[in-house]
């Protein structure tokens, strides 16, 4: 089966390679028809490492993709032969006992798409649990469906920000993940979100949303900005989206007493960290690591329209373009969001 | 000082009556602009008394109001004169028990305006706490500022319903709280709201909102529809805002598994309650007693675009004309979700 | 291999039957040493059904065990053979959507012992997943082993109430379940737990635990006995565990505002319900479907000590006894708390 | 008045002073019985003043204090003359945002005992609201009823640690605050409390409690007590309560997936901060200022029994001998847990 293949760090080769193709009873077999370029592919394809997962053997890459149903296992029930999908790419053991607890993302025996060792889904055929196969509403297309996986990292920062109706958000990083967690947080409650960066395309293109308020940091502080917003009381959430240690300086000045943090970037660098000034606030703050049960109530979300992710999709590629596709990626333009590999029609 | 007077069941009139008009350290005086007509003032007109609360001497009525600060006290500082204002109509002890613990609203000593022996606001000039009176954001009217009110009942239905992003909701009933309520959730997280009534002009004007799905049930099961929204999973939260008794039967069968009931209206008479189904459910089930912090969250939902009041207010008359204003509301017609009266220009 | 078999109401048999053996990957192979005598068990002898489960085929009583490893399935990693433990005796289907959202004790599809058709353990050998056999700690004795079972429904009561330490719990109802949830309340982090029934020696039992507090309701008023132990305010959190729906009488007044009612207890008739008391008390009501996620948190308690049930087992039989013991289960001693049936040295 | 006045860094006095002795309407006067030293207390004594609250003026010292209620104020009704009590020590503006929302601990506004330029209550009489005087129980002395305060620190972090009932924590440092901490955390849940220290005579004075297991890390590594007492899943909670930036290395590989840590220490130095690895385990991250109603349900504890704090208390002074106990407690005995003062018979 043809594939996208990471061969070592920056090599990249469209051809055959066995995969895995037994459909087992709780499976389903998926025709991948969309796959979105994320940053971690890109990352194992210009470094080819993440932290400890180094890319020792050729891998396909992708994990954000969406397509069709074209077999299903025998003890299938959610779903049958066409339906369109998404997938939740990383598989857990389900009897592990974070499974038990319904925090299946920090299984320790995760097997997640496109992490070495674990092959992606740029290929034809897929085949995956059904129980992390997600069913597509009929008004949500394979380019939004692929859109999901990103979408979740914002929706678990939603939920485990626990927005009370109405609050006020700040997000600090206007990166890919940094709008989807604006947006999931507009949709998930805030009554607005003050998103910051220092790139003047991202925050326009941010503040395409409503209720979102873009703050070139280059040119006013965002302290003044959140503060002028809420009479001087303070963010009830703010959401760490930037990664960046810097970020960290203040933070909690952002913040009114008894607030909220939550941590969705992950800076690669040691970060100092505001002890007092995050008791004094009482803070509560929260991690975010990938996302659990939350596929469902993102398609939701989309499908009655409260949330758009189309204006995110920036350009689409052929798969016999992918390589390209991901050459654009590691150029990281600040006007490109989300890069998408068509596999069908 | 003229003011819309209930002498006694039945019995309305403007007339000048006495009214407290000392601005204490901490109060502010408010010229009263807007009012809305409340189910509960119509209820003593037509009935001089709700449960144990008996219209005893003549009393103001009205408890939804905006206004114009035009005095205030000497120890106030988040308000000054000329501030558009919206009120909170309970004052609680706040040195009391539940107030320390921010449950306000359950103060068992809390003071309601129009709530016996407690005057209401359709009068001139009112005096009031600064910590219970709120600032209108300039985007926001002086009619929709006597919208907040009622609307808070919703927000505090969406709040003690701890929404997941992406919920889906269902609201039984579809009077004005049945309404403030879809509207709340869906501001508040939810991706949908099916609403239920018998009354199908009720329905009309829920169905208005986006999100929001009318079903009337004298045409289709509420249970058919939820499950069929659902794949068969059931509700994430089911809100009763009818009141009926009738409500409560398989309410239950309405939601999924671990899901959540809330329960908003105030039946009259003994409800039965099918206590094995909540238990197979495993649900929770919250009740919700007028509001606590959220007349700020409201006016930011309000002041972000994120919710609309207007389309719900049916409409408004001069302060001359408040009693037909009260023969109307006493009617109870379907078509009218909110009439207001206005003091000022 | 020999079980205690019920050949259909009324009708007990120890007799050899065939039971499943095979011990797949996830598996062990568990021979019994201790097995409780549980309410429901005693149901299905004296009545052959429990709601809509009704025995039509011999089924194998008994639920509450513990036993020895005899045989690990090929990737069991939490248990080698020897280990003592005791089990969780509903088998969820872990890729259902309630497990993976973490409460697998509502997944419709959950198969539990002794319910019919399936069958229970009182027997020498059992098959189970091993993500449900829990390793009894060194100072857990087997006879306390199979008491986690029903001890788990008093943890689940606790849990879902989210208790604050501190707080001051009511009990209705001092069956084992009553008892259960006050111990596991306190242990919890209640400071007291006010226990009411009717029964003298029932509540002597209960009154043995330091923390406990029982209230004979036939010689004093729940509610006074709770308004003196709070000046009035009220308990924070009433455990229903009587299934009696006269407990529902003034429950509200029971609870201080902003307070928590658990429903543990299933009654059988319908309940009347006070809607409007609950709503001035803006109370939170939590239901309690069996457990989830306890028994090793259960196990913790027994082996720091903070938890001692060993007070609560009444006698234990020997296997070839065991018909005895439900004959004498059956006829509801209130001296009697827990019976159990030992089936190895 | 004679107070223990501390004149300036270093200077302390028994001498008379004027202090306010108005009893408003919802005031008590007290006739202080006990007071406790805190490390507060001595810090300004020995350096002057803690980050940006100096001493500028002769301020009494002290604040936690027990006494009798000698005079009521006009519309007090919770408290009479003659009635044994203890204070809250800080005061909030009860009409502010954050007391509104029941976080009146982070009122920007409170007024505390013993904060420059607040005076304390090493005196004989102390005005104080009645809303922060708390009632002892018949069987609450004095001496307890002045360990309050320092222990409702530790009720502060056992409550928004949100224990769930059978926990393991942790806590690393075992001073005042950490043995408060882990005394708190095992009567709020908690199975069992690790407890982590450099100091063997500070572990045995709180390995005394049942539940807690001290831990000398100049002798064993903490993580790996900690895995060996989970089965190397890692602890629920672990409370952060030594302020030391070292304790900060590695926390989170203390903690199991989806676990909580506590921040409850105050370090005066930067901290590094691993936040990938917070990330990795989804930590939830909560800090404790001071506490929040909290005094109420640590007295239920101690009243109840199920908290003794006596032994921590190491020897009690005359009030004429109080200079003495602050030069002791300047120098920080490891065997010194409190040290308190006696105003009255």
């Amino acid at each position: 089966m043809k594939a996208l293949v990471l061969e070592r760090k920056g090599d990249l080769a469209i051809r055959d390679i066995d995969l895995p193709r037994e459909v087992g009873p709780g499976h389903v077999k998926i025709a991948i028809h969309t796959v979105g370029v994320c940053g971690s592919d890109v990352h194992y394809y210009t470094h080819g490492a993440i932290g400890s997962f180094v890319v020792r053997d050729p891998m396909v890459l992708g994990h954000e993709a969406a397509g069709t149903v074209i077999e299903v296992g025998s003890q299938v029930k959610n779903l049958k032969i066409g339906d369109r999908v998404c997938m939740e790419p990383g598989v857990p053991d389900m009897q592990s006992r974070a499974s038990k607890l319904g925090i299946y993302n920090v299984d320790p025996d995760v097997r997640f798409w496109a992490t070495p060792p674990v092959h992606g889904v740029l290929t034809a055929e897929v085949v995956h649990p059904a129980a992390f196969t997600y069913k597509l509403p009929e008004n949500v297309s394979f380019a939004e469906g692929a859109m999901i996986e990103p979408f979740a990292v914002g929706m678990q920062a939603a939920t485990r920000g626990r927005i009370t109706p109405g609050d006020v958000a700040v997000v600090i990083g206007c990166g890919p993940i940094g709008i989807m967690t604006a947006i999931a947080a507009l949709a998930g409650g805030c009554s607005r979100a003050i998103i910051a960066d220092l790139s003047a395309p991202k925050l326009a293109i941010a503040g395409q949303y409503a209720g979102v308020t873009p703050v070139n940091i280059t040119e006013i502080a965002l302290k003044d900005v959140v503060m002028d917003a809420t009479g001087g009381w303070g963010a009830d959430i703010v959401f760490e989206a930037s990664g960046s240690p810097r970020a960290y300086e203040g933070i909690f000045d952002l913040m009114r007493p008894g607030g909220a943090l939550v941590l969705v970037g992950l800076p690669i660098e040691p970060v100092t960290f505001d002890v007092p000034a995050s008791i004094f606030k009482e803070a509560r703050i929260e991690t975010v690591f990938r996302y659990a049960n939350n596929f469902d109530r993102a398609l939701n979300l989309i499908a009655s329209g409260k949330v758009d992710l189309k204006p995110l999709i920036t350009d689409t590629y052929s798969f016999s373009e992918s390589i390209a596709a991901f050459e654009r990626a590691a150029k990281g333009l600040a006007e490109d969001v989300k890069l998408q590999i068509r596999l069908a029609d």
